[in-house]
């Protein structure tokens, strides 16, 4: 796969951590249920630019991520929003299957926390 | 404010980045908007968790900082969720108007990213 470039203007408007990464949250497009949070690197966010494929960067592998080349859980990214500091980003995407590498729909099914107080 | 420790019981949950921190995805219970990224130690999420008031750890300030305490816009925690590899949690909450320091309800809403080509 070639390597596109990311546009000047976009790579002006991010706020990298030390690692070079920002923060992408995955949202289903039509039911808006959060996915998963994952990470990106200019490569990777290029990639998932210029292909509708969305790509991260793996933390713990060290390589970019194609999400589903091994699952067949594709992402197909509809819109792509950066936040008002320019840390995190917004994929609004249509999810083949489970988000989670459990099989789960999404990566936030299987631990809810305790909350002490009811809320108003 | 008195200092609510975190149950070890979910400390031990956490994988933390080397600055101590968990990402923290905010979205309206209702309606689903992602409204915004924030990041959270575990005092802030400790907090959180015992107040029912959304908490986090701010970077740039390097000190915990209630939302709303400021600029009233409160956010009241219904739930709170943590992802399969404990590095990324979803907080569901009730916004008190703009979750945006701008003053827009969500912080994803100035800046498009151009995709390069329409997905299937």
């Amino acid at each position: 796969m070639s390597s596109p470039e990311l546009d000047p203007r976009t790579a002006a408007l991010l706020k990298r951590d030390p690692a070079g990464l920002v923060c992408a949250v995955v949202q289903q497009h039509d039911t808006h249920e959060v996915l998963m949070v994952a990470w990106m690197n200019d490569e990777a966010l290029a990639r998932t630019l210029a292909t509708g494929r969305a790509t991260y960067w793996s933390r713990s592998r060290g390589q970019l991520w194609r999400k589903g080349d091994t699952s067949g859980h594709v992402q197909h990214v509809r819109k792509v929003s950066l936040d008002c500091d320019g840390d995190a980003l917004l994929l609004e995407v249509d999810q083949v299957g489970a988000a989670c590498h459990t099989g789960d729909r999404t990566c936030f099914e299987a631990t809810t926390l305790p909350l002490a107080t009811p809320t108003a």
